[in-house]
C-alpha cells in the first residue's frame, strides 16, 4: 500500500513541481482502482493541464495507465510486428489498406481498434459492414490469426488500459481534453500496451482533425515520439493533412469498397498514397531496406494482388464474406437513396471544413453522435473533390447515400456549406507534413 | 435556465481568462443546486486556485455562494449592527467578551458561529459548556433577542450559504484550500449573508493560525476588505498575532471562565486588550466617536460591570445558568484531573507552536479531530506563559485539565515540545499588526 497521500501529489503539481513515478501512480493507478475519487482525479487533471507534464512525467502517467489493465505481449508472433494508428480524421480508411498490405510484405499487423465517435469513423465499424465479420477476438485467437494470416483487426476490450477510458470521460467532463501530454498518454497507452516492434502513428492536422493546426499536431507528434522513446519503444510519427477528407468515402460499407479498390490498384489518390507510404516506412524500418526498395515492394504487393489476397484471407479468418474483395457491391449493404452532390459554383476547390463533412455523414446515420449509438453501415457520403480541383458549376463532386428520401437535402446543404470555391487556382496541401522519429 | 455550459466556464478560467458574474454562477450556484457534479466543480476550483480570481470575480463567487441559501437581513434591529469574526486561532475567546461588551456600549451584535474543528476552538462549543445554554435559535428569536438584549450568539444553520460547506469539503479533498480568493469568499460569504452595518474581521497570523505569516494574513485581510467594498458593505479587518495562544484557556468551560474574568475586569492581558480594541473600533466606526473616547467607554463598560451584566442577560436569554458570571467554578463542568505544566528550563519564552497546544487540547477531548466528534467541555489546557516572559525551571506555566489520570502526560509532553526557551531576552510580538479598512 502506498504511503503517498494523493492530495499531496495534487498539491505538488498545483504548485508547478515535478512528480515522480510513485506520486503519479498514487493518483492515476489508484483512480483506476477506485481508490481515488473522481473529484480528486479532476483536480489532478486540471493541475496537470495548466502546469504541464514533462517527458518523464508523461511516461510515468502512461505507465500507470497501462498498469491499470491487461497487456498484449504478442510473444508468439514470429514476424516483425507493426501497429498503425491514426488520431482520427474524415475518410481515413488507411488502416483497412495498410493492414493487409503490410502483412503481404512479411510484417505482422495486430491492430486493436475502437469504435468511431463524432465526425471520425472507426475501423471496427467499417469492417463490420462486411456480412459475418467479427471483431470480438480473444487475445489468443487474435495472436494465432496474426501468426497464420499476417494481420488481424480486433475490438479493443475494456480491460486494456481501463484507466484511459475512465480518465478520458473525466477529461471530457472537466474541460481538460486539449492538453498535449494528456492526449499523448491517452493515444500511446493503448499502443504501448501491445507488444509490437514498431508503432506507426499518424497525427492528423487540419479542419477534420482534433488538432486544427500543423503546429499543434507537431507538438502532439513530438510528445508521442518522446513518450515511446522514454518507454524504450520504437515509434515513427507522421503529421499528415486533414484539411480535407483523406479518401473519398465517409461511411462504413463505402469505406470498405474504397479500400478494396485501392488494394486492387484501381484507385490512386491521397489515401492510397498514404497507405503505401506507411507500409514503406514500416518495411524500411523493420526489414532494414532502403525507402526506394520498400516503396517498390509495397507497390508490387498491390499490382500483384498479394495485398488484396491478404485482405480476403483476413476477412475470411474473422468470419466475413471474402467475396467482398471481388464484388463489394454484391456483398455490402447499400443505401436505397443515392443523390449526387452538385458543385455550388465554377472555380477551384479552395477549402473544406472536413469535420462538417464527417458530421453530415453522422447525420445520415453513418456515425455516432454519442457513444453507444447505432450506426447504419450502408449510408454515408462520397466526396470526390480535392483542394485545388477545377470544378464546373453543377458538376457532381460526390454523392449522398441515404436511408430515406428526405435525408440527402440536409446532408447536401451541410456539405456545400462546408466547401469554399475560389476563382483563382489553388495549390493542393501537402499530404505528409513531416515525420518524427524516436529511436529507443 | 442558464445557457452557459459550465465546462466552457472552467475552460476559460483554465486558460487564465476573467469570468463574469453569470459564468461564475453557472458553476458555483449550479453546483450548490446539484446541477454541476463535484468533478467539474473540482476542476473549476483547481483552475481558480492556479489562475487566481480578481476582485470582481471574487465578489461574484461570493454572491453566488450567498445566493445558494437563505440570508439574515436583521431589518428589525434598531441599533447599529456589528458582526465580529476571527479566522481561527488558539485560546481566542475574544467573541465571548466582545459580544456583551459591544452590546453594553449600545451596539447590536448578532453573531452566527460555527463549531470548532482541529486546533481552533468554536464559540458555540464554549458557550454550550454553560449548563442549559442553547445556540439553536431561529432567525426570528435571534433577531428579537438582539433587539431586546443587545447580543446573541447562535449556531449557523446549514441553509445559510450551503455552497460554502459543499465547496469547502471539496477544496479540502482536492488540495485547493490555501487560495486567498477562495478563503476570502468562504470567510466573507457567511458575514455578507447577515445584514450588519459593520463587519469586524480578525485575520490571525502565526503558528496557531491558518495563515502562518503576517504577509499571507495581510493578503487575506486585503482580499476580505476588497470583497466587502466590492459588495458595498463596510468592513474593518485586523491582522493580529497568533504566534502564541491569545488568551490562556484552550478548552471550553475554561474559556468561559477566562471570559468572565476579563468581563469582571480581573484579568488583563492580550485577550482582554484585543476585545477592548475591537469594541473601540466598532464604536468609533458606528457611532462616530474618537478612538480615545471609544476606548475609554469600552474600559468603563468593563469597570462598571455593564459588560458583565450584558453577558449575564445574554446567557439567561439563551437558557443558560446566569450564575456562571458570579461563580463560574460552581456552574461549569470541571475536569477531575488537573496537573501543572512545568517550565522545561530557565530562560525567556522565545517561541510557541500554538497549533500544537491546540492539538494537545484536542487530544484531551476539548476539540474535534473530525467534524461531528463529541467534545468534553471540562477538559483543556491553561497556558499562561507569553513570549518574552522570564521562566524559572520547573515553574508552573499552566495546567492540563484532563478526564483521566493517563492523559496529562501526553499533553504535557506535547506542550513542552511546542515551546522554545532562550537564555537571551525576547521581545513580545505585537498584538495587532495592522488594520485594513474598506470603505463602501
Amino acid at each position: 500500500v502506498s504511503r503517498i497521500d494523493p492530495r499531496d501529489v495534487v498539491a505538488k503539481k498545483r504548485d508547478g513541481r515535478r512528480l515522480d513515478e510513485d506520486e503519479i501512480r498514487s493518483v492515476v493507478l489508484a483512480h483506476a482502482r477506485g481508490d481515488v475519487p473522481d473529484h480528486l482525479a479532476s483536480a489532478f487533471l486540471m493541475a496537470a493541464f495548466i502546469r504541464g507534464l514533462d517527458s518523464p512525467e508523461t511516461v510515468a502517467l502512461t505507465r500507470a495507465m497501462v498498469e491499470s489493465g491487461i497487456t498484449l505481449p504478442l510473444e508468439g508472433i514470429s514476424r516483425p510486428k507493426v501497429d498503425k494508428h491514426s488520431t482520427g480524421g474524415v475518410a481515413d480508411g488507411v488502416t483497412l489498406v495498410f493492414a493487409p498490405l503490410a502483412a503481404s510484405l512479411g510484417l505482422a499487423v495486430a491492430k486493436l481498434s475502437g469504435r468511431g465517435l463524432g465526425h471520425t469513423g472507426g475501423t471496427l465499424d467499417k469492417l463490420e459492414s462486411i456480412p459475418g465479420f467479427r471483431t470480438d477476438l480473444t487475445a489468443e485467437r487474435m495472436e494465432r490469426q496474426v501468426e497464420e494470416v499476417g494481420c488481424a483487426v480486433a475490438a479493443q476490450t475494456d480491460d486494456l488500459v481501463p484507466a484511459d477510458g475512465a480518465l478520458y470521460a473525466l477529461r471530457d467532463a472537466t474541460a481538460t481534453v486539449p492538453s498535449v501530454p494528456l492526449i499523448a498518454a491517452s493515444v500511446m497507452s493503448k499502443k504501448l500496451a501491445v507488444g509490437t516492434d514498431l508503432i506507426l502513428l499518424d497525427v492528423k492536422a487540419g479542419s477534420g482533425a482534433f488538432m486544427k493546426t500543423v503546429e499543434d499536431a507537431s507538438d502532439l507528434a513530438g510528445a508521442c515520439a518522446e513518450l515511446a522513446l522514454g518507454w524504450g519503444r520504437r515509434a515513427l510519427v507522421a503529421v499528415t493533412d486533414m484539411s480535407q477528407p483523406l479518401g473519398e468515402a465517409v461511411g462504413n460499407a463505402l469505406d470498405v469498397t474504397e479500400a478494396v479498390e485501392v488494394l486492387r490498384g484501381e484507385r490512386q489518390g491521397r489515401m492510397a498514397e498514404l497507405a503505401l507510404e506507411f507500409a514503406a516506412a514500416a518495411l524500411r524500418d523493420l526489414l532494414d531496406v532502403s525507402h526506394g526498395e520498400a516503396r517498390a515492394r509495397a507497390e508490387r504487393a498491390i499490382s500483384s494482388g498479394d495485398a488484396l489476397d491478404l485482405f480476403r484471407r483476413m476477412i475470411e479468418a474473422q468470419g466475413g464474406d471474402p467475396a467482398v474483395v471481388e464484388a463489394p457491391e454484391k456483398v455490402l449493404p447499400s443505401a436505397p437513396v443515392v443523390v449526387p452532390i452538385p458543385a455550388p459554383e465554377a472555380g477551384y476547390l479552395a477549402a473544406v471544413e472536413a469535420e462538417e463533412i464527417g458530421q453530415a455523414a453522422v447525420g445520415l446515420g453513418a456515425g455516432r453522435a454519442r457513444k453507444g449509438d447505432h450506426i447504419d453501415p450502408a449510408t454515408g457520403i462520397v466526396f470526390r473533390a480535392k483542394i485545388g480541383d477545377r470544378l464546373d458549376r453543377g458538376e457532381a463532386i460526390g454523392e449522398v447515400h441515404a436511408r430515406s428520401e428526405d435525408d440527402p437535402r440536409v446532408a447536401i446543404d451541410r456539405v456545400l456549406a462546408a466547401v469554399r470555391v475560389s476563382d483563382r487556382e489553388v495549390d493542393p496541401p501537402p499530404l505528409v507534413y513531416g515525420w518524427r522519429d524516436a529511436q529507443a
